[in-house]
């Protein structure tokens, strides 16, 4: 889904139809109110999410929902109002796999400039191998890197985070990787 | 400036006073519009900046603009639509600064939950002593640690980004630092 530079039709303060244009002191096109003067800001948000680890292999869960039905993701969702980028990749974990997790570290902080969004991915240790899928999740399970169904990834982050994830496991050192998916 | 979880008051498709309330499939309180359905969703936006380095010395700008009015920051400002991360924080440091600048790699990554931010800092370093700076900055220069007006620091997250460069340096060794400020 790319995003809508013009979804803003209507002033969110007093309801009126907005006008696009730069205002005075900027260098860009803004959803501007020409009733309450209200300048309406777009800016990319956050995915955040988690690698969950067992022994030798990794966490996905299928997905329930559009987009993406079907297919198998890590654990991710959108950043919440009034929690902290990793409190965000904990809850959800906790919703789409009802996992128990340790997170390790801030691992892959991925930019998907054309739907407006910027993926951070942590490692995490499980804590137990048992799952609770949520509603957004058809089955969780765990994965050995050559049991991963490559084909069936939902995201290109998911699939760049695992690949990342694979590659450091070998050299025996993971660092933080920064990547753009365009 | 904390962030208004109520900001919405007109649905942004069709202008229509919006009701708050948790949509039927999901467990947090959203800004619904009655008439056309539409959900209106909230999310925490990033702040992308450098910390832009000469020998051994740190660029900071003075700022010309509220908040904070007069007092130094790392140049850093709202990531936009269609740049990456790193696009951003080159663009705010020419915006802010007029300075020419290598990235060299994602620095500190604070969450700021109070007013609904996560602040994105990478070291960068200058590619020459010159700086123009543009309309928000009354004055860029170059301070030794020594210098660094510590009390008259615009933000909690270019006053922590500063100390663990200091700290870094002194132990010759850089990391990425994960940090929240409340």
């Amino acid at each position: 889904m790319l995003f809508n530079p013009r979804a803003i039709q209507h002033c969110r303060a007093c309801g009126t139809a907005v006008e696009y244009r730069v205002p005075a002191d900027d260098n860009r096109e803004r959803a501007v109110c020409p009733a309450c003067a209200t300048v309406h800001y777009q800016n990319p948000i956050n995915v955040v999410g988690t690698l969950p680890v067992w022994e030798d292999r990794v966490l996905l869960c299928k997905r329930a929902i559009e987009p993406r039905y079907g297919l198998w993701t890590l654990p991710a969702g959108f950043l919440e109002l009034g929690e902290t980028t990793e409190q965000g990749a904990l809850r959800e974990t906790d919703e789409e796999a009802g996992a128990r997790i340790d997170l390790q570290g801030l691992y892959t902080v991925i930019n998907v400039t054309r739907v407006g969004q910027v993926h951070l991915f942590y490692r995490a240790r499980l804590l137990d191998p048992n799952f609770l899928p949520g509603a957004e999740s058809l089955e969780a399970r765990l994965f050995s890197e050559g049991e991963i169904p490559w084909d069936l990834l939902a995201f290109r982050t998911v699939r760049e985070t695992l690949r990342c994830f694979f590659d450091d496991r070998r050299r025996e050192r993971f660092e933080l990787h920064c990547l753009d998916v365009g």
